[in-house]
């Protein structure tokens, strides 16, 4: 009685033990994913709850497509199309349970065992996990201020067996905040173009700009139908509901269709309908920018305290969007080792190494949440931080 | 730009056609895989939707954890043992978004690429389709009224390669509404010890019994930790809300945590609450019991047409719960050319090659669902594929 290969390959990981939260009322967290829960729109999602539930219980609670509710589809590729230009004529759409869904679907229809996915490096560790767990080959590509480095993956392309998949969140990238410049992003494209290989764009976060101009997607720059874009109503509704969608061409929506059937049949489908009569009744915009503004607010606090507080010797991102800032201490010093003192002192983050393609990787790195800590918390969490920080980095 | 041969295999399959449901209100389907939507306990569960609104919608809405809400865990596992002895001692459980998802799950953590599952023939296509999508080699083993033929199954073990898991639905199986004998359970479970493979015990409908004695689970027998017990609340509560559980050992079940975790990130969090709150509020075994009750009279009023009705050359079964019945025509006949033929009478059945591990098998079977229509659409809908099937048989 043995478990598969693909299964056995992901390994728990020491980092788990060090975000395991003590049960601790007085611990402030800065190494959640989370967004905060008073930018639910909960009294609105309560109405629109109660009115399914008088009028069109049984169809919401029945089966549904694989594909998904079509109004929610539809208005998902209405609003992707002309809002950001995200759907080209041969392209389609797929509700999944989540952004994490699409990735992992991804993942299985594209990958055979041994296949490489170039990610960025760091990335986000659920992604990483997911292609794992497909036996994939991972390859970090560096980053910089403007994204991934294009330079190294194009080496990379060129010497790495078996590219499937480059897989990037060009916006407000988690964990290191970064934006991918215009350029970077024609150039990957004509990259991934040239050598036959698929684009994975994750894009949780991109419609939660605080700062700063968008950047197109790449998916908006896809002409030959291979960029497949993921979404997610979790940062901009709320996550319990796993709501998300992949955009791509037509034959790959197919296949994701094929995997979904066989994965959990399709998506809740109260919520799926919740969320289309949210889309078409309110304002999601205004929404939109109400939950922009409260996260402008907490993040520039934490970059103020930061600022005041931490040694110089501490860089760290000033990202004009998402959830997350990166902090670099000098080379040598380890994210796992700060973590894990910081948590003593009630103040939890995560290490740098949490998101590599080599976990065994000691990263000088952690990744600091600003959407969930009331600016209250920020303020007393970062000067915890500070303190044990300072006294590390010397 | 090319596919993953996992995905690959999983070609759309031609009854698919035959299976697409032409937007007509005269239709009558007897081809679904539903539960009655008057089953669903709407009023409760718009009640403690609107309760959970009020009190509780930030955490609801907010990410939970991969194993499931503990106290959607702690009151299934208090269920499934009090009531069916299936957790032991070592064992654990998960929520899952469905029973479909326990099954993908366990396909993704103990199947690698050519490894052989054995199953009834024919079979639950979506658990089929599962296993194919990891590249499964599937081996149908036929069935009679007492369910899988055990001594084929004995051999097959002594014969196919990399034998990993023995797939059965014990109880009212799908397509065929059969029920194993205890005999037989007993037995699987002895050949699974001694070949060391896994058994998958998919178990959508056991609590949906309306005549007879229960037989007791195989998980309820498993001293070894060799059976995963795939349960749902599709067919008691609603299948829309995708909530659904697998009991394993620990060990299993920590994969299977794995698993989910890169899969969905958690089940939608507030249709587990809404699940708890009505199993812990409410008196669920009344619930299932008037569920049965109104399966019964509808089952009862399908086989009275048939009898009536169909040509005594075609044999069916006569289940004692859960939602279907399997029709048997002579031999040389083709479910496939009936159901055709059927569709353009306006009733819609599948036919049993859908089923089949082996996909192009002529079968001369077809299965009825009796839990969707009224009691007038079956005597109306029996009426049309008598007509058609006396006609087919002569």
């Amino acid at each position: 009685m043995e478990f598969s290969q693909r299964i056995s390959s992901l390994k728990p990981s020491a980092i788990r033990e060090i975000l395991k939260m003590p049960n601790d009322p007085d611990l402030i967290s800065f190494a959640a994913g989370n967004p905060a829960p008073d930018s639910f729109p909960v009294s609105a999602m309560g109405r629109i709850a109660a009115t399914i539930f008088e009028s069109r219980a049984a169809s919401a609670l029945q089966y549904g497509v694989s594909e998904g509710y079509t109004p929610l589809r539809d208005i998902t590729k209405k609003r992707m199309s002309e809002k950001y230009n995200i759907l080209g004529e041969n392209d389609d759409l797929i509700i999944t349970s989540g952004g994490q869904q699409a990735i992992e679907m991804t993942a299985k229809i594209f990958l055979n065992e041994g296949d490489t996915v170039l990610c960025e490096d760091p990335s986000f560790v659920g992604a990483l996990n997911a292609f794992r767990s497909y036996g994939a080959n991972l390859v970090g590509i560096p980053m910089d201020d403007e994204g991934m480095d294009v330079e190294v993956l194009s080496q990379k392309l060129k010497t790495e067996k078996n590219v499937k998949i480059i897989y990037t969140i060009p916006t407000f990238q988690n964990p290191t905040g970064t934006t991918m410049s215009l350029e970077r992003r024609k150039r990957i494209l004509e990259l991934a173009e040239e050598h036959d290989v698929i684009i994975l764009e994750d894009s949780p976060y991109f419609e939660l700009r605080f700062r700063g101009e968008d950047v197109p997607t790449i998916k908006s720059m896809d002409t030959n139908g291979r960029v497949v874009f993921s979404g997610s109503y979790s940062k901009i509704l709320a996550p319990g509901i796993r709501v998300g969608f992949a955009c791509a061409d037509k034959n790959i929506i197919n296949k994701l269709t094929v995997a979904k059937q066989v994965s959990d049949v399709h998506t809740n489908l109260f919520f799926q309908m919740l969320t289309t009569e949210y889309l078409d009744k309110f304002d999601v915009d205004a929404h939109i920018k109400k939950v922009c503004d409260m996260y402008r607010t907490k993040a520039d606090k934490m970059i103020e305290c930061m600022e005041r507080e931490f040694s110089p010797k501490v860089r760290f991102t000033r990202p004009e969007g998402g959830l997350f800032i990166s902090c670099t201490m000098p080379e040598g010093f380890d994210g796992a080792v700060l973590a894990s003192r910081a948590k003593e002192h009630k103040v939890t983050i995560v290490p740098g190494c949490a998101f590599s393609a080599d976990e065994s990787k000691v990263c000088p790195t952690f990744r600091l949440n600003f959407s969930l800590p009331s600016l209250e918390e920020i303020e007393k969490g970062i000067g915890r931080l500070a303190k044990v920080l300072n006294e590390y980095v010397g």
